[in-house]
């Protein structure tokens, strides 16, 4: 954790001037119609998941460049999230990863209590082989062609429920590797069928009060064909389930060009929206920051949720899942969970009434210069303001290398050699 | 129509040559336990259909440059058609576009009669305003903000079930450009809502022998979003209309990379695969004639087809949608539909049972090699020899060009002048 | 023209809230060490070309909607971008097509003083057929296969620059179509050359004091191959040809996932960047608004135009190349050069010592969190003073509403049918 | 090695029929004016190199899934080369990776000299960190703002070069993951300039008689920008280097839709094309085996490479470079081999008058129906006899297989267990 004395003496410092910022956006805001505090509080009660596999330094399959002070186990991990959480204010929950952050579950929530964290989804692995594992996955998990291996991947993803209940986590999230590189390499409806039938079994142990995550991809470990390619194979596998079956929309996993946000209006549409792994991407699943490459992107998505606000029953899920090559993982989660909130924040000032009007009246030019006014708002003194008043810092990244926590950290935690095993 | 003699003259040359490469694949087919006559007979009754529209030379947004002779209305298209037909005995139906179409029933009867013709889906047109028209499609049809818009749309895909029952038509094909060119300029889900609503009408009015088909396309006319954008949105809309509802799948409709083979399997998993339109793509719906960017994409399809043969109910509709824009129409046609030919014989040979159980043994290699084995193999003989049998030319396009039948319309058929208005 | 005396009313109106807001952000951007007025010079100065086609209602090869008062002729036209100029202050330049806007030079000068704006970039058009021509631009133009065709193509390209010459223009853009819709339809490097014999007769006739930019795009109107398809072949063109001749940048015309920022620096680099046709894309060559799909991607450009200012001879074209389809094209053009102008101004506020101490230190967030900073702030302040102060509006779009331009001139220009030739 | 008794006996087998096909085949192209002999000539003439890395299971960032014997060491690792050469007579050179493939040059040469191998391209690399290196390349290589690691690298490439000069290359490949993760990361141009001037440093040391090759990608490790990002860039850095530096070409190198066929022509008319990295690709970099997801382009690029043959000094160089997951390398890599050829030998069938004719009539429908004749011409009637009369197997696939090579190697070379360490 960051010494709360220096947040204190930085936040005291950016006051004057983020008080003035507040204030005269709040006035400008006020003749839109649109008071400045109902946005904060909202801003404020908005929480995104950090992956707890996010605080490493992540790689590609040429190389891992890993950082100084890299955590060591779930425990270093859920330092790094307390630290994300103690100056945004925007990350009360961690989302587990199983079996890599395997421990007792009184530990975990020991740890967690105290640095004020709780647990989100759980996340099993079936795209890796384990040691001691007995069936590889090199041809597949839930989708398998042999009943063994299925098996073995419905089994593990039980485990991650029965773990996740004792770490008061209410969903799981399956993603799989599952697919193939070469036409013919796999039937495709004998395929889907082998999954349906294994994740029907994951669905019937899910607990009653518990959601199931399912996660398309288009491609990638798989290079010719993915089980659940798109959100399409997503929607009907969530309807073969049932209604605790829900599809997760990673924004870094669909066609070039695709239009993501109508995708989302699509699965909210038909009941079957279930949230998001937010990152950014130029070329595939790149991971990259969330809004770093297309900002406008995320605040059209966040334009969806907004308007879709209200509906029964809609609550998604909002969890990172990055790679951080080239920067400190803790920065970049600081950074990218404001960035959610910052689109949040900004879908918020949607002046709707227009934007209905406009779109009733095909009126293309003001509907869109509608969104546009509200994207080009600068937030930043709304989301300051609540983070200060939440008790976190005004300006997290600066507070964050004033700290010295990675320094700190690099003390203890010892250097990992640079990996990267020739995988090409 | 070609002289009969021509076609006879020109086979009997081409025959000897033909004959001894007959046998020869004949010889090679049965080493893999394949009878090619069983081939032959598969590929003779196999028909697709050829599109009114696409007898005439068709352009872009920046011009148009018409051939001699183009058709000046249905009847010479279907003199067009007749002589596709005539030659490659592979297109014995003609696919109707209303209003561009529009004519007594009986006349088009008795013509398509005297050319040995028949009429397969009818399509609608609310992409363009006509003369006379109450209401513009600048905005929308069936998913118009308008109620008078959607209700006119509805009206004129009735208006197109109606002309089609008059012509032994048994399916109605509906693509919309609905949409959108700007973020916000419409509600997704409302206007999806309305679309809805308006198709559901269009259902209603559908003969019970009839089928509806449904077309998804990702972009254009629409450059940011479209109402039936993927076969995700596809599905969903012929599962909310009923049985008779059906999903028609574009080759050039899809985002860059989309593995279409794989589509084509979950909708024939699901039940909703209607048909096809043919064409080939290298950019987008760049409507280039079938198989001539990327045959072997072609050739997997059809293995999608030909594994789900003999599905119950499984009988989708064939149709070649194309825009010839630089060489004779006549002759694209023929090739494309001889090229659809190709691609089923191509499926045909696969080896299903080496395939099953290399896919059973994870045997990537061997998988993929069995369809490579069954793509690589020259099936032109087969071809050939079926078109003879059937009455038609042993090389349509030579024989095409040696009866000196575009000359002999464009004596007829006054020039067009380039069109091209500076739609830029 | 707009009454001056709306304009000012409602400026008068709109001045004591954006006196405010110019304020405040002049306090904000003082506390960053960067002078407002500073900004607002520069972006006063800074003007785009409009294209004189952009002001009628474009289409699509399905259909072309027009709207109400379109333009008759080029006078009506240069009637609608005196408007434009007139209500933003940021289009003093008007960009000809040949033979769409021939006209006696003296009237065309005439009118165009009476409205304030001057000739900008000739273009040629060689992509269409136009009455009376003598040979067909079917399968090419500037690199057909048939000299005489190449010659008329050169010759037009010389009457382009002859016009320019009397009309005060410097530049000469080309954009060919050129290129193939089959595999082995153009031999790649004989139509290359074709080209490159016939482009240096036009660089042979180019005044002293005149660029030459080339145009290269992905595809479009040629479907599997073009001829100028990416900016390697630009850039080689260009160099071939000599110092006056630049390549041009559209940045509709990349292939999906490009970093068109990193082709504008490396134009930059080697001396051949000639200037820009703005718009936004989403999937191809969309000609959407300029900043209506990714206003940061457009930020990026700009950041890389600020960041070579002051290399000597570096003096980029701006033009606008849009295609208005849904909107009134009047008020499509405003916004997208005022987007043409924030974009410019959000660059200039970014911080370049930062930026360039933290590429130095290869603190990647650091980095990129600069270029955020700039790009969030709402430069509309900045725009708007500078618009008032040059005699503009401080909200072109609701001024030009307000004034009944378009109903004014719907009283006088004949309504157009709906044209769309079935070129599908 | 195999034991050739084997390969004789297999091949003994299958003579008959491949007497049968191989004379048939004689005759169909005898018909159309090919003497099938020269192009088994040519065919046999013909080599691919194989890469070192090839042998050996490759994987993604997520997981790595070792198959049974794989190699330990480049003397493993050529071992299994010896084998593909030995089975196809496609592969005569191997291309080694330094520092992976390190050993002493002697024992090199004697060890290639005894499986009848020869060596091809050194490949260096500066895209992961090795024990004991003085400075990481997390942050760059060649275009590091650091001098010292750019020295660094350019002291490797020198080394690369020295071993090579040991073991008879006589070119050196560059390839380099520099780029940025974020916009502003890196200074563009700043960037290409410290690559420009030590990758000169790297030419200066390049032996009289060896080709120095570039090879540019578009992304992948860096997800934003990347130094050598397309052949734009590519040829200008070999422009800028001098006669002895030529781009290399990877198949699964660029952006979607892009024509590399063309590409290819570019680099040849301007004398840069160096040579090729073989594979396939359906959605990135996947390095899936050559031909298997698109054959027509394959044969499209050497379409290009026959076409331009005889063009002096263009001896391009041609290697493969995939990465095998689910596959056994070796067999992976004689089959790809096997592709490259039958690429080469469908070209060869290429009727060039035919093309050329109808190319300068602007037929295009017969221009491209040339090209497809020649395609689908199953040639592997020729490939094997050329196999079979080159001491290689009819069958390489099935011969490796009944050979029992592969369980051999697992008794000797100790299993390894499965990585993927969490780089996600």
């Amino acid at each position: 954790m960051i010494d709360n004395a220096l947040i204190e003496a930085e936040n005291t410092a950016a006051l004057p001037a983020l008080r003035a910022d507040y204030d005269s956006l709040g006035e400008r805001l006020d003749r839109r119609g649109i008071d400045i505090a109902a946005i904060k509080a909202q801003v404020a009660a908005f929480g995104v998941a950090v992956p707890s596999w996010g605080v490493g330094t992540g790689g590609t399959r040429f190389a891992r460049f890993p950082g100084t002070g890299e955590p060591r186990h779930i425990f270093d991990k859920l330092d790094d999230c307390g630290v994300i959480q103690q100056l945004t204010r925007a990350t009360p929950t961690v989302s587990l990863h199983i079996p890599w952050d395997k421990a007792a579950p009184a530990d975990l929530l020991g740890k967690a209590g105290d640095l004020g964290l709780r647990f989100d989804a759980m996340n099993s692995n079936t795209f890796q082989d384990q040691p001691g594992q007995a069936h590889s996955y090199k041809f597949g998990s839930l989708s398998h062609t042999d009943a063994a291996t299925r098996q073995q991947a419905v089994e593990h993803n039980l485990e991650c429920i029965a773990i996740g209940e004792a770490l008061g986590s209410k969903a799981l999230t399956i993603w799989i590797g599952d697919g193939s590189n070469f036409p013919g390499q796999t039937h495709f409806t004998r395929q889907l069928d082998r999954y349906l039938d294994a994740v029907k079994q994951v669905y019937a142990g899910l607990p009653a009060d518990w959601r199931l995550f399912t996660e398309h991809k288009m491609y990638e470990p798989a290079f010719y064909s993915t089980v659940v390619q798109d959100w399409g194979s997503n929607y009907l596998i969530a309807q073969e389930l049932g209604p605790q079956a829900l599809c997760l929309v990673d924004l870094g996993h669909h066609a070039p060009n695709v239009n993501i946000e109508m995708i989302v209006a699509r699965l909210i549409r038909f009941g079957k929206l279930g949230g998001f792994h937010f990152n950014d991407s130029k070329y595939g699943d790149d991971d990259l920051d969330t809004g770093s490459i297309d900002p406008y992107r995320l605040f059209l998505v966040f334009n969806e949720l907004v308007d879709a606000e209200g509906t029964p029953g809609f609550t998604p899920a909002h969890m990172l899942d990055q790679s951080h090559n080239v920067t400190d993982p803790i920065e970049s989660l600081m950074v990218s969970a404001m960035e959610v909130q910052r689109a949040y924040a900004n879908a918020l000032l949607v002046d709707r009434a227009t934007l209905s009007a406009a779109q009733d009246a095909n009126d293309a030019l003001s509907a869109t210069t509608t969104l546009k006014t509200a994207f080009r708002t600068d937030v930043e003194p709304i989301l300051a303001m609540a983070r200060i008043e939440g008790g976190g810092a005004a300006d997290p990244v600066a507070t964050y290398r004033r700290s010295g926590y990675r320094a700190r950290v690099a003390g203890i935690r010892p250097a990992v050699s640079g990996a990267g095993g020739g995988i090409v």
